[in-house]
């Protein structure tokens, strides 16, 4: 099994500024491809710490990926330490140059010293151009060793590992295949889902792992697996799958890693059905949820944020009344709202949200976290009140993810 | 300078299955509490490797806190591999199930053996109850060494963080002052900026440093420093900051580290000015972004998504001939899409945008990023193309971050 260290360089992760995302699609990718990541290190824009991170990562792995800390700019100076650690020095590289020259035509901007000094790079190093950024990716072999020093702008970095670390990476080491399977489960909290299928899980072949990963109202169980024998491995864990499935039945939501927006926006486009949304509480999430996967348009529409009570009124025509009588926050109103956006967006399907984020706004009778989630179809405009916690950002997603698995249930 | 080290713990982080944006929260509630991060490092469920990275983390800092890997299912073990660290063994705690009865009573579930487990804690240790979760926080004094155990699960950690951690950690240890500024520039590429700025960044004083921070279409430049003279290192913070001030002018954005949404939110509120958007590419997230702000209410009145054509002329009133003849990526079209929202809502100004979000749907006239956004007010409507890359999550990202900026310019 061929081990992989991240090494993370920049002040701006160590001070919060930035969440580190690229470690997490970089094990994914490398998941995919044969490779195991041993751990994931932190560390500042400093020469001492760089250098001792690498060396501890090369006592445990073979392959260091490092990413950040080789802008233009006086703070990252990733390059210079590498260029120490390796006892070499700066060198002009002309292909480097062309390339920045390239992009900075592209963007229409002149170069000037900075970006030129992106075209020194190490003297032993392999040089593998960026085509999305001006730093050049420097690629070390030590002996049966790889060190990788790429950007730490997400963009530039995945196009670097896509199209060369991780296929020169797979030339030049042999890997096992690693097969994870996620299966996604609602209605249980983890602990009760663990009793429910302890016996399963005490019977598992030694060879899988499992793991619970719970979020918003879902838990994703993941069987987890390594051989030589993918085929083998394969077919094991899809058949303990299937005996999972025996155990939970109608509670399995699916059988894949994939988000709600996917499998449902799956499903909307295989039974032709067109969605909207009518969101006061979520503020437009359910529909940039939606929208972010590719090919939305085929059964997406389009939404009404009715935040003020006015534009419940006049948009979505809810009536004086109930908003009078019931409040915005209630059965009656969220129910409204859904049929409102779905006869004045004419989609088949409408969801509907209105509820108290916070952190103010809330009362005895409908604390902040209160919400209310309709969907109505042709067939039905049915609601359910459901109890959040105090803070905003978490509310507004948790009733995004409800919301959506209220909908998978009514079109599953 | 107190140093902490922050270990995450979970195969699900290393696996990417999940991104920890938990580090990222903790370095920065530290920060402002004079705590310094010295490295961050990710680790498996595993004995030896938590063990090895707690022993690596000591010989740097006095202060290890563990997030993670303490759920009541049988692939967390930290619980146990602290004990083995401590060399002591798992006893019963009365307050722990107490608190654990309490909140499976609010959540109207019932007890059982998983999660009666979580009452087995450390012998040796200080409980700290949580509050919001079953999971109880475990705190080791070892000399004059602090290692805390608490959950991966976001709100209670924070929770644990802000009411117990921060404070005791204070009262344990002697803090200095760090600071750390940071100013908005638009307009200018970095390695522009880092020339711009060049002669005022090379005569910053020692204890001041400075990094770089770009994102879409801004730049954050952050001036951080350290002493124990609090006072002293505002004035001459503020000081570095008033002469760059001097240098980029109109530049500069802000001098806070706030998000875009906040900004504007706070300019519109003072201005008494109300906003609503007509989305098309951005499906809803400048919506989204702008309602995650607590009192977004007060200047938001709501949104139209207008992924159809059908929405932009039926609820938009989009003239149909504009779309024939323009199409619904142009800057007629997302002209009438602002103008069309401010008046169905009422609103004082009105964003729109339009553009193809890709992977597919580009033309060679119209390539996949490219994006039209519109402002209209009571003065004027004015609209700008923009050109993106064909990432789409990316294209959405940068939409809605350039529609907020270009609405910051027109507010201001």
């Amino acid at each position: 099994m061929i081990k992989v260290e991240i090494i993370t360089i920049g002040d701006e992760i160590l001070i919060g500024q930035i969440v580190d995302t690229n470690s997490a699609w970089m094990a994914v990718e490398l998941n995919k491809a044969g490779f195991e990541i041993a751990q994931i290190t932190s560390v500042h824009d400093d020469e001492q710490h760089i250098i001792k991170a690498l060396n501890n990562a090369l006592t445990r792995v073979n392959i260091v990926l490092f990413t950040g800390g080789i802008g233009p700019t006086k703070d990252d100076i990733t390059k210079q330490t590498l260029c120490k650690y390796f006892d070499t020095k700066l060198v002009y590289n002309d292909e480097v140059r062309l390339n920045i020259e390239k992009l900075l035509i592209n963007r229409q901007r002149a170069i000037n010293e900075l970006t030129l000094g992106q075209a020194m790079v190490p003297e032993n190093c392999t040089v593998i151009q960026n085509p999305v950024g001006t730093a050049p990716i420097t690629w070390f072999d030590q002996a049966d060793k790889v060190i990788v020093s790429m950007p730490g702008v997400p963009n530039e970095m995945k196009m670097a590992m896509t199209t060369e670390i991780i296929p020169r990476l797979q030339r030049q080491f042999d890997t096992p295949a690693i097969i994870h399977k996620t299966i996604i489960v609602k209605g249980y909290p983890e602990s009760a889902l663990a009793l429910k299928i302890a016996d399963w899980e005490n019977a598992l072949p030694k060879q899988l792992h499992l793991a619970y990963l719970p979020t918003y109202g879902i838990i994703r169980l993941r069987i987890s697996g390594i051989s030589d024998n993918e085929l083998a491995l394969e077919f094991e864990i899809n058949q303990q799958a299937n005996k999972l499935s025996e155990i939970l039945g109608d509670a399995i939501v699916a059988f894949d890693d994939i988000p709600l927006e996917v499998l449902v926006g799956k499903i909307l486009k295989e039974k032709k059905l067109s969605i909207t949304t009518a969101e006061s509480c979520t503020g437009g999430n359910i529909a940039h949820k939606i929208t972010e996967i590719a090919g939305s348009s085929d059964y997406f529409k389009g939404s009404v944020v009715a935040y003020s009570n006015e534009i419940k009124q006049q948009v979505l025509h809810v009536p004086e009344d109930i908003l009078g009588q019931y409040g915005a926050v209630s059965a009656q109103t969220v129910e409204a709202m859904a049929l409102g956006v779905r006869r004045l967006m004419q989609s088949n399907i409408a969801i509907a949200t209105s509820g108290i984020a916070g952190p103010s706004g809330g009362t005895i009778e409908k604390p902040v976290g209160t919400v209310w989630i309709a969907i109505s179809t042709s067939n039905e405009t049915v609601s359910r009140m459901y109890q959040f916690s105090s803070n905003r950002i978490q509310n507004i997603e948790r009733t995004t993810q409800s919301a959506l698995l209220f909908l998978l249930e009514k079109i599953i």
